[in-house]
């Protein structure tokens, strides 16, 4: 478990500096079965990550010596502050469902060495809990580090090719809010921002995916490189964090 | 948080007595925005439940000055041994699910003044977080403390005609295991149990519901009321532990 | 066609006695085509039965030398007072539908010796042409009637690789009406209900399935001992009507 | 109870002369509930329809002061010689059962005065419980007989405002089997013929609807005035065995 | 591209006489990727058709030698005067949709030769852009000129065992418009037919659908000879246009 | 109908310069019915565009005086180089078009003013009848065409409080192609491209939305920004091919 410590006083909603991150947690091996798992919380947003492994990838890839990895991002029904009723129930997957899940696989792949993989499937489930804003940026930051833990137990079967991993990745939320661009926002930001943008790098720093919309005003190129630089710092912190979490003892499984 | 202590030595995988609950924990208010939430863990099986109360009932109760109870149960992909897909992306809720829904709701219903109630809906979601056996009882006995908190949430705000609750809900399991009636089987022995039955009993110990099921072998009346009396005294035990948990310091919101 | 004769004056709504089935019909080979069919009556419920002989098993069975057998259960949309809309338009199963289905299996396949089916699968199409009470038990007696008879087809093949069939199969519902426990309730009586218990049980009176709800107050032991009682002796009169209907000439098929 | 009796000698599978029915059974009031009900039998085809009567039209007919006559049409699994899956269970409706059922409703719809039903709507249900061959226009001849006894309960209850009834209607299948033109065709005919028709009349023989389909070779007109021919007399005779059933005593619901 | 050309003076809406035909323009060739591909115009009714060629053919066909020939019809949300809803949306396919890709499906298969056309599919998808009335039976009519130029595609390959296509198909609508049997109608036409006769002929003017339907009254059999003779002369004109349309250049793919 | 001229000699496939659009064409009015449409050509890619009027918000907007503007978006089975299975078939909405179908409402929502359009909603239906890649940024540059048209049908009718559209959108999409930025990727080069950006801008070139995805390795800074620059320019030039086509004699509805 480790968490990132305030650094300046601000005028956000929850007295954070502009650059500043929520409380970060990482508690790995929360569940017993799953070859990674982590419970990451930013701040009051909390996902439950489960990386299952499995021998062989989907019939389209058989037979490639190339391995796969996917993602599903889900909302328990009384995550937010009113319930949603459930997908399940509703008999259909809804558009942002989709969309989010679709984000955390191709982001996760993007550090992925397929042929150092071999024929093996990673699925990442990615289930919130509680949402108080940026829970697809909290899934992929904590998909990351149950993927390591995944391939780690993989290694340990003697069932990898080489080293599966190209990279770390970090993925966080940026916006204007009032008029002031903000690292992290809450749902109470998020709700009344004016540009949102969620920024996915890898360990170095690099573009994975960038993905901003105006809310409302459309925005100019300053604003975007204000943004962008928010982000990329903001994801330097969470590779620190992550890794302070990854080098600690390994959970129990 | 309450705990179940151990009361003697036994041959069950963990150790247990023929006779003993699992640690038995009730973490209220784990979820910020629901009106009654709860984290039960029975060993390594964790639920959790969320109590969303709305204004208003379902379209065929309007005007009937009574209120409505109902549940939805639910199972992460991972929260077993080896992933299941999930029912959204699967497009039909199975019938397990169904099943289990159904009778937490009526579990739950069987101790509600509808009239006390008012016009007003208590919907209880029970997901599936960690399953080790017994989650449906699980539920049904997290169900009742997440159940009481929204009531005391309704009472606050003068919502309500008159106490709803006319008594307390505990479940459990019970089965035969090896030729012996066990309390409270785990996932190891639901899976080679002769006989698996549930019980589910109001504060007064009188029954709610049971439903029995020979797995292998048909069963005699004996047995039958060998696991009746086994049930019914485990349920006290978690009516005991249920008040303890409500009895504490209620939850922030 | 074999039927139950009244034994005793009573006050029920059709002037029955407490323990007194309705009238009972089997009418076998009501069906050209099944292997095994019955239309069962209890009183006005009317199920139509088709038992479908198939060789193979599911996947997941395969090259196990096991059988199996399955049911599905469903109710034309006039069989009740009003309407209801068809599952196929809806798109999707009920709850009740997928409990009722499952409960049929289960009870059925408590008296099948996998090994002697052999890889063949039997499925039980369960129809409730009216419904007028204890569908699904009246689905299950039936049942056990059209399974004899596939068997008897599979016999007649040559295709089994011992006796498939333990015992016998009998189900009847019981319940405490105004106060007094009655057997086989009809639909009135089914509506009005203080308990409605299952009772499943094989050709020697052992329990198959027990399934109890209290719809009103919870109940005490002793109520569940005289229902369990009462439903025991109900299915040994349904056992001997059994057996006299699969004693006359068999079916011209 | 009517039936049709055979008139000549003939070399069909079944003994028929060409021009000739199977043996038409209709038995009115074969469900206690349904306003109108019928079980309709075209030799070893046999179809359960169900009129249900409810005040009220579809909302796209609210307030009109015009009724509504609606049909579908669905299968039982074993019904055939080989066992289909449920729709409900595939989760949707096949465009075989879609097509028959806008079938029966245009076709009843036909002989209905909407001002003179009022506000109501009959919904026709039609269950084939066996099949062998011509179960759609079997569904609509019955149909029209369930409609029948339907009107008349409206009318017992003063809810007309006049004889929503224009004629009656009657449907046959003519087809070309081995170079011969054969009326009302069996499974086994239907199978091989390499012209099929469905004729729908109203009871003074004009055309409701016609749906004919080369099956192997295009016919030409000669062929397609024989089969009109035929199919027009055929239900002559459906006429005078649906009126004949519909003047026995009313059934006793 | 090919046009008909008006005959005579009449009183219908457009100023066509009874028996003509809209203008009927093929563009073939109009997608790049299809092995066969018409935009087909009958006045503004408009349906883009692809051929889709694949080799093998479904599951219950293999090892047969025998090729298949399936077709899909979907109308644009904007196709008509007001928006419908998608089906993709809506989660299922309506009746009509279902009805009319059966009839063009079977309607083309009545001239294939499946030997000769070997263990290949061609799939026609039918889509209408815009809808004027008969848009079902243009769609046949431009599918057969999409089909035949995939087979002339399959020849190409040298992937044909003989000549599949045994002869022509072309398809019209006729019916009863304020009492006089017209040709070809146009949407304004359709909604006030008192009949509706949907005609599929092959070259040689033979029957290989026939279905009509009564939208008011039923009609005699005067009325239903006189609308045959005008679609089987209606198709004929058809044949023309499509043979006239073949044979011009080739498309470019 | 607009197009783009070439600017300068390339190596790309179809020979243009890096920084040029494919030929672009506008053809407004293309649907007699809808109240704007357009198809829009971006060199073979092709998507046709319906903007349908209605009175009325959905439910949750009723009463707030503000219009709404929605899109959806679709792909004909054969748009593509192999046919797909159609969404209606198949039950279900993919992730793919639940994004893009999201992407382009909030598109053109960004210069929407909703008190100015009034309790109307205005739906965009985005149908690509051929597939040369960039269909999104094709549909959203074309929807932008076809919502002014049905604004204006809007302000003809006197419907509008206002003007509705605070300025123009267009979108593009640009990408790595071995190495190089490139401008309006076609399927061959966006199949190979290592980086893919949508940009979606308004007329005065600031930004709506930008998507942007590493396909291979993770791309930096400088790229990005490049990649800005040349998607910023590519929508300027787009901006003046919509002004063309709108400035030309309105479609003749």
């Amino acid at each position: 478990m480790t968490s990132a410590t305030p650094q300046s006083p601000s005028v956000r909603p929850d007295g954070r500096a502009p650059d500043q991150l929520r409380e970060v947690r990482f508690t790995r091996g929360w569940l017993d079965h799953a070859e990674g798992s982590v419970l990451v919380e930013f701040g009051a947003t909390r996902v439950l990550i489960a990386a299952s492994v499995s021998e062989g990838v989907p019939r389209w890839r058989r037979g490639s010596g190339l391995g796969w990895v996917t993602a599903e991002y889900a909302m328990l029904p009384r995550a937010t502050h009113t319930r949603s009723d459930r997908e399940s129930v509703k008999g259909r997957i809804g558009g942002r469902t989709h969309e989010i899940s679709r984000l955390i696989g191709r982001s996760l792949r993007a550090v992925i060495d397929y042929k150092a993989l071999g024929e093996n499937t990673i699925q990442l489930d990615c289930d919130v809990l509680q949402a108080d804003g940026g829970t697809r940026t909290a899934a992929i930051t904590g998909a990351y580090v149950a993927l390591e833990d995944a391939c780690a137990h993989l290694a340990g079967l003697g069932a990898l090719a080489g080293e599966p991993l190209l990279g770390s990745v970090q993925a966080v939320s940026v916006g204007v809010v009032d008029g002031a661009p903000v690292l992290d926002l809450n749902y109470t930001e998020d709700s009344s921002a004016e540009v949102d943008l969620n920024v996915v790098v890898d360990g170095t720093g690099r573009f994975v995916e960038v993905q901003g919309t105006a809310e409302g005003q459309p925005f100019d190129r300053a604003v975007m490189d204000q943004l962008l630089d928010l982000g990329v710092a903001g994801c330097a912190q969470l590779a620190a964090l992550q890794r302070t979490a990854l080098d600690a003892t390994p959970p129990s499984r």
